[in-house]
């Protein structure tokens, strides 16, 4: 029996996901703020939902993917969101980055429902979004992790269940830290590599024969050379992502001394009015205080 | 034609790559501040020289690899150094991480004599060194470059040219400056997964399967979880670099606020005693101020 | 004609404030979370309202002084709170240090009852809340602080308007920013003195003979010299307000990065469970980083 | 019996002090590097020595005043410089701000040639200077100190006795620190009250109502306000001293995470071209990154 799948949040990555959905053959409802972005996947045969709610009581399982975490808030609580709608064995399955506190009060206020609610945030950019090979992390019970991976499966190419809800947005949320880390590593390195003289090529050859090697030099590094701030993860996505990170630190009482200090150089890029660009485009702060010119 | 070789600096890294040369048929004089290490290569047939001077005049290229800087000052420049054996086709290979500064140094006085320098700083660890992977980043005179590589060939797999006398040492240096920012970031998310009640096995799994995934992390990671502090890399040695790198930096004008910020915490580790042991022990640091039992 | 006024919040700060109130004659009704707190101020002669709503019902203004934002939000915004007594005329100070946008929240809500608020932060320590001579900063209608700036002068020696509502918290949290860099810049001197074998009496004696001199400095360098971390103002508060200034900073877009690097030291010292002492044992984490023993 | 007294470097500073010295009536030699500067003291009735040496040679004591630490090694190292004039009774003034390791060389030397040496950094700008009103902080043997704090006592108000040869200049590089942290919470302060519409008068005003006031923060905060980066101590200069202390501090082994951090801003004024301008213009930078046109 095929589940019959909503879809809340038809953006860059949800609009990719939704479809490979409706290509395995499950009848599907959608909706978004937006409802222009709806047009090409009703023309393939999904329905367009007029709110959250009508959505969620037309489908056995609600996929959402959204990228602003008040946009969440709307979807799942509000009075013509998902919640009213939760029933007995109704699914829904949270793609959004939000914060681990968010994700526990979706699943609580599903769960008094007799619904549950499985978090699910992705690593991968729109092209895994496209050819089906997202990663996802999952939080929740474990049951539901396993009753639902069927379906992420239909949408990536691994589930990975990291514990109780809220610990897959943990693991989302350190993931992006560490990228912080190594792109603000990347941008320090080749600023200083071309005040020396250097070409970013050759010290891109030398990272990638290292025992640190990592594809994302080369991605990020490349679209610096070429001055290619064309979004693929904007500044301000992630400036929100660090942000949430810093809250749950300090939830947690984790000092997080370098997550905090590099938080500051996507607010100066944002100051500045770079925040709609990719994130390799705090370059552009760290180039700015080396006193060099674009 | 074989060249003579001699070697300067018998330690985890030297040693190995002493013994590659010798496997390959050189006449290999040797040196070493404690000449009890040299045994063994000369039971394997090498000479042992009295000074760097003497080793110099007994050969036609001298490889140097020691971790001290003032050591190399006490190999190149002292009254019984390689300094005064300079001569007209004598070439002197440092490997050692030194300060760009010092290399321009070297080179400069042997190019008086006659002579050349290459720097060529390496990338591997002690099993790159023993089976001979290392990884040759070097600056200086394209010529001496092209003339060396076959030799360096002997010891590692690759010499990757980076500029003039300098650039290599640089470079390097932006390398462990990168490692910096890589460990620094894996630290501070295990400690807030650990406190979040996430397996740091779950969270390594996610890093590798995503688009930032580098065998370093599951390297440091790995050892983390195991506590294991065996000494690849010495917080005193990267706390040296991480100096050098800054202080490369203010000479280049270029801001380093992360690295800055960073390696305050390896600051921290050598005030608790913990200089000695692998940069992994860092994690001690983050742990402690988190307040984390270990 | 005498204010009849109501003073919500009885802790270290408001009780003190309360009690000059009452001593200036004003009719006095006053609340506090835990009612026993009251006891001292009724038995001179203050009234014991039963909930917020009632002390707003029973007076012309109402102060409060409270210590978490989270109470401030349940005096004005709950059904038994000050909000439903709004009423043409009635006036609310709030002397909490809250963030910008509660003190706007709150004024537009009392503003659409007739009513008006004023926040009013002040600076001072018990001691100064004792005497009478707190200095509040204040926002909101420039009308409103010359009509309640008679009443401050009875709890305070000044009243300087900063401007419109938020004006004044945002004035109060930079105050804070600013303790917190002085805070940092003694210890991190006060523990390489310490290694330097040099007195820590010597190093203030020489810093108050400076032109940078501060009485503040020899106040908290007196209690880490004494180790007395009796709690004037807790670094668990300080963190909180650390934390609101670095959100009200992220609305503006305002990098601060010292200030962000340096909320993670008072995070450190929460996870080590000194949030309730004195901000000044912020020390203890510096000194441990430094490998010092207490 | 007035002592015969040696100046070196006439600088802002020097001049100053130099020119107190003569007054007093002491018989004066005078060095410069530049002998132009020298005119004035020379028409008061100054000798112009021909080298640092010849100045001591005719001095029962050389006081040593300027601003580069490699100048510091000419005068005293030098073949014409200080050191082969050192005798029985000689005495040389450091008032440079130097690292404590050069003051210690510098005192080695001098004591092996039977003289002494004292360390005698000064706080107090060229109005001090000029009005004789320097604090000095001073290093060395007590009974040094005590014997030369009368000469101190002509160019300044105070002579604080820090502690062995290297205890004043780690607190006089402690005080440049504490500067720094100074002048970042006040620009961060600044940046975060003009976004949000608070003029910086009024934050002045609330600072100097408070128990952190400081002189220092009306001083360069009217800087800022005016736009007056003229200099009395230099981003360069101060950048300079940032260094010297974090060397000191890495050979204490001691953190300073915050200095580490903020040092980097100065770098970034530096790498725009404003090094020669005063500290106050680190301002620009904090600017810059919110976003904010002059």
């Amino acid at each position: 029996m095929t589940a019959r799948v909503g879809f809340v949040g038809l953006g860059l990555m949800g609009s990719r996901m939704a479809a490979n959905l409706l290509k395995k053959g499950h009848p599907l409802t959608v909706w978004n703020r937006n409802p222009e972005r709806a047009r090409p996947l009703v023309a393939e045969g999904a329905v367009l939902g007029g709110t959250p709610r009508e959505v969620a009581e037309r489908s056995d399982v609600v996929v959402c993917c959204v990228s602003d975490p008040n946009a969440v808030g709307r979807v799942v609580f509000a009075e013509d969101g998902i919640r009213p709608a939760a029933r007995e064995g109704f699914r829904y399955v949270e793609c959004s980055t939000i914060s681990p506190g968010l994700a526990r009060r979706t699943a609580e206020v599903l769960r008094a429902g007799g619904a549950d609610a499985l978090e699910a945030p992705v690593t991968g950019s729109k092209v895994g979004a496209e050819k089906g090979t997202l990663i996802f992390m999952t939080g929740g019970r474990r049951a539901t992790h396993d009753e639902l991976e069927p379906l992420l499966l239909e949408m990536g190419s691994r589930a990975i269940y990291c514990g109780e809800t809220g610990a897959a947005s943990t693991v989302k949320l350190i993931g992006n830290s560490i990228i912080t880390f190594m792109l603000q590593g990347l941008c320090e390195g080749f600023v200083a590599a071309r005040k020396a003289g250097i070409a970013p090529e050759t010290l891109l050859e030398v990272v990638m024969a290292s025992g640190y090697a990592s594809p994302y030099f080369p991605f990020k590094g490349g679209a610096i050379q070429r001055r290619d701030w064309d979004t693929h993860f904007s500044i301000d996505l992630m400036h929100k992502d660090q942000t949430l990170m810093l809250e749950e630190a300090s939830r947690l009482q984790v000092p997080m001394p370098g997550l905090a200090a590099l938080r500051e150089v996507f607010q100066a890029a944002r100051a500045q009015g770079w925040g709609g660009e990719d994130i390799a485009a705090v370059y552009k702060v760290i180039e700015q205080q080396a006193g060099l010119k674009p």
